[in-house]
């Protein structure tokens, strides 16, 4: 048992401000009280909610309690904290919003209120203003998502805002994209990036860290923390303007600082990678917990679409990786596979015969000893999938034997509508390749891998 | 009539290598064969195809031919040529790869073969190794596409790449992007980038003008066309990089040329706007094609998500752009629907309350003098939606209503899975407002109309 464990494996759950009413907390008490966690809810208005009895107040409850979970509006929230460390609660989520981010006084106060009881207390506090705690290995949540539909992984996500709670895992759920811890901080009044960096780096399931920070209260142990941990950390830090770093304030009322020095801290420590958007934050994450680190910096891209191999050609030289060039013994036997007017000069343009050629052109690129990462750019129209259903099955099986033999980490850049886009996904999912629309995103995550294979030598 | 109409509203059409095999050439046969236009195929194996009789020969035809269609293999491609030029045709389209881009000898000598031809009959062709046509107006087209699923626009394109031509189209057809002509140019024996700029500047169909570019034989041509056009024109220029540029020699037989030369003339003419990818290109087309001129550079930031909202302020400064500061008249009425601690100073972040507070705020905001464009950040969980079954249809037509009124441009950035985002991309494209992912994409459409715009005044 590891501190900071009630938060994501709690024994038993309040919920303050459970409802059954189609508002915020909503979704949370259903999927609790119908799940194997113990969860008491606490509701002042009705006796029963979805067929459970409801108390009065935190006290009421005859069993105790690890973890209270704080869903009503800001002015009651200073009273349910009380009652919840008189109960004697390991741990406190306020999911509430309406505190220090709003930049009112008597918000601001009841804040402080809180932090003074936090601090006397020895309570640990997550939030407010937040959606709490998901943990996909017992399917803990205090976030609205649905895990039907998710994926469990090695990623794991601290942020310090909501929208990585639910909304972000929505869209990265339809990527399959999986993860293992996600922890939303909010105001950060006590659990910070800090404790939880900490945390992860000793849970077994995380392989990546991913953090999404607005600002930090503890710059110094923030670094010495960013240093220790030995897993990949992908970071991305907004407020990088000064109109930006105005509205961090009113988003969790952090102070965004010096954006430079954020980067020069992020680029001096080793293992930390800076990105741009939450897309490239997950689609590199994916890469990371899913394939193996590269040996290498050439990158051997297999297209059907010339300018989009170009494409990549630039992004290749701009991030500082290199094309890969084929061992003679390599171009020798592929010339036996594919068209003799296939140049294998630059990238491995296949055209139109790429379903008849792929299958074994892979198997002599994936060998090939001057190869250490595979881009596959998928650019097949619609029409021959659809008509011929051609299943594309088997090319990923064969993407992945060959690309896993040498221990090579691989992606696949799909082109197209939505319909080929998932007809691809089914396959790619199947054999745990990471599929894309992005080249940057790709070149960028083999270069990301490529320094921390590099740092760990 | 102007010169080249012939390309896009042939009179009548020869398929030489039509085919009723499942490969390249299958789908134009298959589809021009049962369409309006007079289509005549040219096989000499089979004297049916799809219930219609077969030529052997162009000359064979007993009608005048005006555009004749080159599909079979390189090696037969010369004498098709000649045999069109015999025949008449005022233009030809040669699909068909395995050219100078192979970078082998005899493969350059038959396109030079070719060349040598078309100079002598002053018969136009575009190609080789291209996709060719489409025209959304009169639904001719030359490519595997299907008009079904796609919608007419104000974009066209001039394309160096296949790729352009049908895989593009199908993922902005999912994107509600609609288009008015294609053009792809393959290896540029003939018809270029310049004769087809000059062709879209007069056809009333065409809003706006995406260029992608290879490399180009007539720079000071091109470098003229482009500022004699009035119409916006997107472009997309690979081979920026030495890896790339080569790379560009076996795709298309061009030479990329210095990128710097390249960059300093797109910036060097007024409404050229250089982009970096195909989405890029795409997601800004249909904002220039779909809204009005921005007058001025104030962007409103609405939102219920604060760590985007933050997002959105970082690019505003960063591409030169403003956030919209709200007149205190606005204020004071947005006071009146809006909770007290929503801050009103940078973004207006409704947070949860957005479902019951945007109608009302949105007509406030819209006829605010000080804002300029309207970015709608569209990030709330899935399950309300699902659940609650919540029309959105109503929040975007009051959005178009109030951007409409004072002619402000507007975008939506919509978050989640794919299922939130096709829920939402229904009601946006019924009122004609850009749905993309990325808030980059829609800043710097911002930016890129702000530009045109003050360059029009």
């Amino acid at each position: 048992m590891t501190e900071l464990d009630f938060f994501f494996y709690p024994q038993s759950i309040a919920i303050i401000g459970a409802s059954d009413n189609l508002r915020f907390g909503y979704s949370t008490t259903l999927y609790l009280l119908n799940s194997g966690f113990k969860t008491y809810p606490i509701n002042q208005k009705k006796k029963e909610l979805f067929g459970h009895p409801t108390y009065n107040n935190i006290k009421d409850i005859p069993e105790d309690i690890e973890l209270a979970l704080i869903l009503i509006k800001n002015d009651f929230v200073l009273d349910a904290v009380k009652q919840s460390i008189e109960k004697g609660v390991k741990g406190i989520i306020i999911e509430s919003a309406g505190f220090a981010e709003t930049g009112i006084d008597k918000h601001v106060v009841m804040q402080d209120e809180i932090i003074k009881l936090c601090k006397e207390s020895h309570v640990r506090i997550i939030g407010p203003n937040c959606v709490g705690i998901t943990n996909f290995s017992n399917q803990f949540t205090t976030a609205d998502i649905s895990f039907d539909r998710m994926q469990k992984g090695g990623i794991s996500i601290i942020a310090q805002s909501g929208v990585l709670g639910n909304i972000f895992l929505d869209w990265a759920s339809s990527q399959n994209i999986g993860f293992s811890k996600v922890i939303t901080l909010g105001n950060k009044i006590d659990v910070d990036e800090v404790d939880m960096l900490e945390y992860l780096e000793r849970d077994p399931e995380t392989k990546i860290i991913t953090l999404y920070l607005e600002g930090t209260k503890r710059g110094k142990n923030l670094i010495r923390t960013l240093k220790n941990v030995s897993k990949p950390i992908i970071v991305l830090k907004n407020g990088r303007s000064e109109t930006g770093s105005n509205a961090v304030k009113s988003h969790t009322s952090s102070l965004a600082g010096n954006d430079r020095i954020y980067d020069a801290i992020f680029k001096q420590v080793p293992g930390v990678f800076r990105v741009n958007n939450f897309y490239e934050m997950f689609n590199i994450a994916q890469v990371f917990s899913t394939q193996p680190l590269p040996r290498g910096k050439n990158i051997a891209i297999i297209t059907a679409s010339g300018s989009l191999g170009i494409l990549a050609c630039d992004l290749i030289e701009k991030y500082g990786m290199s094309l890969a060039r084929l061992s003679e013994k390599s171009i020798q036997a592929l010339y036996h596979v594919i068209p003799d007017w296939v140049s294998l000069k630059g990238t491995i343009d296949l055209g139109p015969s790429l379903f008849e050629t792929f299958n074994k052109s892979i198997e002599i690129i994936g060998n090939d000893e001057n190869v250490d990462c595979i881009l596959f750019i998928y650019s097949v129209p619609r029409w021959p999938l659809e008509r011929l259903n051609i299943p594309v099955s088997p090319l990923f099986r064969r993407l992945k034997k060959y690309a896993s033999k040498l221990g090579k980490p691989c992606i696949v850049c799909a082109f197209g509508s939505r319909w080929v886009y998932d007809y691809l996904l089914e396959s790619t999912s199947k054999f745990n390749i990471p599929q894309m629309r992005r080249i940057k995103e790709a070149i960028k995550a083999f270069k990301m891998m490529h320094d921390y294979q590099k740092m760990n030598n």
